[in-house]
């Protein structure tokens, strides 16, 4: 409750600084004997990992994870999995400029308003360098559902929109996602995105983006309604993502301007089994899912960090200039990705224990 | 956890079906010494009772609520809260039709196959009179941020697009909001939409809906990061509302198309104080929020139960059609509206007993 | 959390004052498809009822209840089950004495300090009245446990001490315990504490007590270490009945005086089955239910209303005295042995749809 | 929920097992600029540390503790607490004899049961080892207690028996506690256990414990009633302590044996204030903190580790014996002292943060 902790049975608990020693977390409630390694962990990671194109951010972290408990031989043995990550790669610079000045669109303000003390260093707590850990127990959340679920759970991310670019639906490719540096599924756009991010990062700018997130194979039920939805804790798990300002499920936005009939995803009997015709609800009916697909999206602001200077006052009230010529990444949105397959995942293995605790 | 559970230190638990005896909820965890009386919590009731005009569903419920325990001689004691509203209204109509048959677009599909059973009286649990509880959960809300903050904190909402009919925000007057059956800051507009779901009713056809809710005077300091930040808590509460498919806090999607000098909210000092000179940003930094006004919006598909054929199946996977000819809203995002501005009043409460916790 | 909810997953909330209009609960995670009916859960309640001889409150309740949501067609739906019993014999007595003076060894002054403000009728919240919803809800409970486990849970409770006299267990008999007013299970004790009980009743004084809880075939694998162990959860669930001064598992605080050697509950394999062949650890070790008999004791204060005048002082702050005319139960411990069946068929019920959870 | 976590507002969770790489948690809800060290809770560390004398266990761990996040320059951020300690004298043995055999009052057989798998090297997650977060964590509880509450609390424990010997009450002087390895505030009895525990110690036996806990300079009012009330969570966060098997408050069960007039606190004014001259109830009326001491005993049993053999069974089902020639604790008891300590003041954090929500 204290806001460090996702999930109720299937859960999982933060800790670290951007700049501390390590990062870390304790996932609780994963079954037992399940087979997980390091290594399994660690692909996920890599991933999500900064520094690997012009892209992203130039820190470079290895990024390498140590499982210190809850694993025995191999196999989880239902006690708390204990993960740490060291941070290897916190420049000792001069943060002189940022100690005192809040960055427009950052938790600088806020945390120093609420708490009356922030750790400055890389965004301290409020560093998307948090999302390494929930990349890290998505992982094992992934393997909670692959190994209960007949056929397993597929969990696939793509970015769906750069700055104004939206990608061409009718090109959608999965394959194409590995392709590029953007998770882009449409070839083309990915190539127009390139020239167009380039030309941002150049000129110090930024862009947001949207990401959608899409889980097959969902068993039919996980979701406690009312206010247990399965999209309500989806659009939870989403939203608190750094740098998030949107979710939708579905057609989401668009349904508005819907009427009720173009609205209706119908039902017909194949091989003997309800099956929707459409999904406009993105697999999701009065907060439980429906066996179809899952679709989430989301749309990421455009990273705060820019050259451009921008007003702002100092924590002692005086009216200044601020603009950032650190390591950040032009567009976050793109390392986003992993993250919003990651608590897609982490949302689904929590209902999944829920739906088996209230029913079979 | 179980699902009909909302907030941490200041929760409310709700109860009942649309056909049943009652509806009830509990509301946990308020503060003594607070004036309250059923007449209070009746008013924001009458805001989202039905059948006061052609516009939403004629069924008549005189939605009068009860205060069976936590108040003693007027206050609240810190003792919970009960709160029961008689069903009065319940034609006991032949349910033939949808006894068997999946209405799409509805809970029916998914509660038969995640229980094994349902209600099937006007959708029984899932109902959106299930929401009345919300709006009486959340008149009690309101007291505790207005008695507890200075200067109090207001709550407003507004419908801000019917079916693809955008308003007008440089007409936004919020004193027109309740000129007319919508909701709507824009006189123009309400007009307009007066015509548009006439024509939709008559047609036996159903519109979708964007609704905006924004709280004034919310003090800075509000949301837990990282994993109960204010907008994601936000997000989860809105989308728990029957027919939401997606949610957005300030400029929202939109901050996808932006740049990162756009997004910007640059701050100067008025008044010996840190003032942002815009609100991209929704009043909410890092999840916690920056004093601005906390801006949500939210999609509301159009209304399932539609006069137009539907293909389905029924529980024993027979193909067949169904359409609506019951009593039920054109537009059910019209009724959305007060129950938004709960959410959000239960949101900030919540929110703020846990700032007290933890800082002051 | 805010105090007036018990469970996790399988969870229940309360509310009501002893002197409101009713009382009621909200039984949430209940599996579907449960058959449960109102009778049912009457019997337990009956059980309860004061008012049934003279060795308990002579309050007239007839404390009949009512299901008002989650049950349909005679079965469990998943969602929420709402019970309320309407409150009868609150006599509209004049409360001067206890408005102001608090009561030893009663809430009233922490009530008052807490909150500012109470309910002092009957006691309001904190009065002994509430149990009657565990009960109620423990029914529930109990329907879980015998649908769900094979061969059922058998829930007994027994009182084994009043005041300073002990049963004699040679002679326990559970058949004895429905023969006497007392729930004793060794005939020869219970006549000895009707005439005992019978001259504290008439001198106006009151009798503490301990009450013994016994669980029979409790599936093993129940509980989660490390803090919410079953024997914890069996703890704080008979703490948080009324009057309840101590509680102890199995040979509890005997075990400090025993050796190493005396304490060991030995195995042996009997029918190709691991078997203990003692139960010193009632039932529990590590936290986890072993599979032999969950035994759980607890200690029952006296009632503190009492004739004979007690010194306290007023909301005022003047010293006065308080003695009690009222209707009383001269030892409240005999009612509480079906309270503490309901909170070890609570607790159980939790933990086994835990276990259900992670496990299975 | 998942069972590795205590507390709500106040929250920390564990990880870590006896022999693995480290141990470690996370301290959540922390409030903001309280002034922390390694070095302040390493003395805590210190007090419980094995080794220290014959009548502990003769592992070496140096247990020093990093804090790995949310304390900056210092000072607390309100960000989540990590805590480490790595685990250095874990002997790599031959585990032979247990990894099989499940030794009796141990958790081998419950974990075997219910995870199918368990870490059988020093008991893993179920060793008492990880009682030594719950110090590290007791540490920071105390500043949260010491910093936010006028004057502070004072959280003192002591042996009162062990085995079947009493301390002698009339000779209790907190001074003592620490002038003899047993925490025992009776001179004279420190002596006599000396020779006693000596010979148990020899004989390769074990005995059992009471541990009592005093808490000073608690503000009335903590307490949330009716399911968590102060003393149900006592009860909770003691019996979550190894080998814990009861429980009590104030005089415990000895009320059982009071009459209601023994057994009355009553109350006289006193300096302008309520005052009560005398304390059965432990100070915990209703659930809530009176504001006099709060007292809480706890019975722990005899170490289950012997040199006698007892009878038990393989994981194969084969009948056979065991006996313990490890480093082992003749009385756990002792090493209990200071996590119960820790454990009153979890609680009391966790419970006065709640009361700030609720109530200023």
């Amino acid at each position: 409750m204290a806001g460090n902790t996702f999930g109720e049975i299937f859960r999982f608990t933060t800790w670290g600084e951007s700049h501390g020693p390590s990062i870390g977390c304790v996932v609780d409630g994963t079954p037992p004997l399940i087979d997980i390694s390091e290594e399994e962990i660690q692909t996920y990671l890599n991933a999500r990992k900064p520094g690997q194109n012009r892209f992203t951010t130039q820190r470079k972290e290895p990024d390498s994870v140590k499982i210190v408990s809850g694993v025995f031989e191999g196999k989880t043995t239902g006690t708390p999995i204990g993960l740490i990550i060291e941070n290897t790669d916190q420049r000792s610079k001069d943060y002189g400029d940022i100690v005192k000045k809040f960055r427009p669109g950052h938790a600088d303000f806020t945390y120093w308003e609420k708490y009356g003390i922030r750790d400055y260093r890389g965004g301290g707590r409020s560093s998307a360098r948090e999302t390494a850990m929930r990349v890290a127990a998505g992982a094992i959340a992934r393997k909670v559902l692959d190994t209960q679920i007949d056929g397993g759970v597929q969990i696939r991310g793509a970015l769906v929109q750069m700055g104004p670019h939206k990608i061409d639906r009718t090109r959608w490719d999965w394959n194409e996602v590995s392709n590029n540096p953007f998770w882009c599924p449409d070839p083309v756009a990915a190539k127009e995105w390139e020239t167009y991010l380039d030309s941002a990062r150049k000129a110090g700018s930024s862009l947001g983006a949207v990401i959608e997130v899409v889980a097959s194979n969902v068993p039919v039920g996980l979701g406690d309604p009312v206010y247990d939805k399965l999209d309500s804790d989806l659009a939870k798990a989403m939203m608190s993502i750094n740098a998030v300002k949107g979710v939708e499920i579905g057609d989401g936005f668009e349904t508005a301007a819907y009427t009720g009939e173009e609205n209706a995803d119908e039902i017909r009997m194949v091989d003997g089994k309800p099956h929707f015709t459409t999904n406009h609800a993105g697999g999701i009916l009065g907060g439980i899912s429906t066996g179809q697909d899952v679709v989430v999206r989301f749309a990421i602001k455009p990273t705060s960090s820019i050259l451009t200077p921008r007003k702002t006052v100092t924590t002692d009230g005086e009216e200044t200039d601020i603009f950032t010529k650190g390591r950040h990444d032009p567009c976050v949105g793109i390392r986003g990705v992993p993250v919003g397959e990651a608590m897609m995942a982490l949302t689904l293995a929590d209902h999944w224990l829920r739906h088996k605790a209230q029913n079979r």
